[in-house]
């Protein structure tokens, strides 16, 4: 199959939310997405872009796409953070997933960065091989903390 | 015991370099560091600096550090993660680590975002119970992949 990985433009934000919105369902949060297009156009976009997205195109149509960042380690400076990459569910197994994560890979090293970096779901074990067989590391001794927004105000209250 | 929060200088990076290098230590990865403070007062400071990084300060001396910096959710728009924080062994359990870890919430509020997400070694768990107590979610079903330089150049020339 002939596609073509580009660099996304502010206009394909709503087919990227639309695929942002179909990993969360695989990942069985369907509700936990509460970002719109608009934020994702201004976001992404402009001098300081918080995010550089990448996207697979097949005639014309965007069917899949990878979303990622700079981070910081305190140990090896600027890193690449993958934050999502999906592909739409009946043009998977086609090739690709595998050029979106060559270009995330590739943009890492134009950008000079000693590490690329993602998370991946325990359970997801075909994720989990195939980054295993591209040479990452999979570790299982880190575990992510979050706090939301309720939760940062009731600790700001109740240190007061 | 008297100490004093504030946003980093760059004159505090070689203290701030010492700090990384105790916590690399503490995490069993003594030669992991290879950054330098000459390039964490680069990349830190100046108009689109790559990190923020908070310091407690004892009678002068830079006894504890919060580094913290944008990610992206691609469901919540712009988060602060977390990158480290670090006080100096034998000034621990004196107020130094909650009054840091406050700040950095209030930084997060500040920047109106909707969450605050960090790491905890799955065995840290000291760390992990005040984390759950202060009100963050603990996950452990999430795995950390990493790809560092070495893996990156040989999954690429692999890949032509």
């Amino acid at each position: 199959m002939e596609f073509n990985i580009r660099k996304s433009t502010p206009q394909d934000m709503p087919a990227v939310l639309e695929l942002i919105q179909e990993l969360a369902t695989f990942e069985k949060e369907p509700d936990a997405v509460i970002i719109a297009a608009e934020d994702l156009k201004r976001d992404g976009f402009g001098e300081n872009p918080a995010f550089i997205c990448f996207v697979a195109e097949v005639d014309g149509e965007i069917q899949g796409m990878a979303l990622c960042y700079f981070r910081y380690s305190t140990w090896k400076g600027k890193t690449i953070h993958l934050e999502d990459l999906v592909i739409r569910e009946d043009m998977r197994q086609q090739g690709l997933g595998k050029a979106l994560y060559t270009r995330v890979i590739e943009f890492a090293k134009e950008q000079g960065v000693k590490r690329t970096e993602w998370v991946v779901l325990d359970w997801n074990k075909p994720a989990r091989d195939f980054y295993s067989r591209s040479g990452a590391t999979v570790f299982e001794d880190w575990c992510t903390v979050q706090m939301d927004e309720t939760a940062m105000e009731r600790f700001l209250k109740n240190s007061q």
